[in-house]
């Protein structure tokens, strides 16, 4: 067993160092960057759509990288909000890591842009230990996972910056209990903010862009004047 | 990059080694050992708790083990039907292996068990490469979570040897589309039965335990005569 550790450990060194000189670039270059963390199926392609959408609508130059074992479903999904999106295979990997990024921006002519979102690998465990070089990252849980998600997997929704309770418009119909759900992601992250969307509906999205752009140094709508 | 694939391939075969003698154990004993999968939040402790009350209602000995990284909820959750269950937390690690199950069938008193169900940790990765000693495996996905999943997954689904759709209640509530989700499970695995449930409802259950019955070698329910 001790030698498994001494790998993985080593790994995640290579990997820090890999983020560190990520996040400086993307500092340099201006960019915020988001990475987007659930369990599989919680929402994240859809919220992204929507939020690509909105940001572009704004003004703001996107764009999307987004990790799947396979298929690259989700990348002509988040396409269809006219923003560009790459799709990285990870072929067997359960998560991102921050060389997979710096493969794929090199690979990329994307442009300047001032929101760059990483969709990551649909997994509650593996991503929390991968740092992209990410401005922040942002944990989604849907209504219908169950409000103990954050206390099985504490160090995924201990790493975020940011909760997003998703699919609200399904609270009922799941018997959602949102007191718990709250309760559970401050026992692991006491403070920690908490947005309830639903991207469908269009449900609490005003709120989630809001933060985006106080947080991405974008306090004004960009379309608006300040 | 070498070392980590041969450290891994070393693992795998270490836990293949003790899944075949677990196999042979269980054998030796009479017992059906099923394998659940499926993603974080998709139903797998609320389909088993009504799963181990209606098969104890037939007089049949049952027990299950559940994984998750932190908290012992599940395992209280289904001891709530009566049956022995016993918490495996794996602290970290996203799955279980074969010598964690040997490990807690030593330190547990359990007695003669006609069906054995192992929930596994909630990760659609790596649990698909872990052999548990199981009779069957079991692939979990709901509603909620997107029909293309099979195709994301492919290892998950095709390692599996039945699917079942869970929440089926919220169907239209999710605009689930069934003839996508059932043509993206037969894409990685041609011709596995599915079945359908809303434990929640009870419905589709009556099939499923027909399905479990027969795997297990009892065709019949236990308290009725052939």
């Amino acid at each position: 067993m001790t030698r498994i550790v001494e790998v993985r450990a080593g790994i995640l060194k290579k990997n820090d160092e890999i983020a560190r000189d990520l996040r400086a670039r993307f500092a340099r270059a201006g960019t915020c960057v988001v990475n987007l963390v659930s369990s599989p199926g919680a929402g994240k392609t859809t919220f992204l759509q929507h939020t690509l959408a909105a940001l572009r609508a704004e003004g703001l130059r996107v764009a999307a990288l987004v990790g799947d074992l396979e298929t690259d479903n989700d990348a002509r999904r988040l396409a269809e909000s006219g923003a560009p999106a790459r799709q990285i295979n990870t072929h067997g990997r359960c998560h991102l890591e921050a060389e997979m990024i710096v493969d794929h921006l090199a690979a990329w002519d994307v442009g300047p842009v001032d929101v760059l979102f990483i969709e990551n690998v649909g997994n509650l465990v593996c991503p929390a230990s991968y740092d992209l070089g990410e401005s922040f990252r942002v944990a989604l849980l849907s209504v219908t996972e169950g409000e103990d998600k954050p206390l099985k997997y504490p160090t995924m929704f201990n790493s975020a910056d940011l909760a997003v309770i998703t699919k609200i418009d399904l609270a009922e119909a799941c018997e959602f209990d949102r007191a718990t759900a709250l309760a559970s992601i401050h026992r692991v992250r006491p403070g920690m903010p908490v947005l309830e969307v639903s991207a469908r509906r269009g449900t609490g999205m005003d709120a989630w862009l809001a933060e985006l752009r106080r947080r991405a140094g974008r306090p004004q709508e960009a379309g608006l004047p300040a």
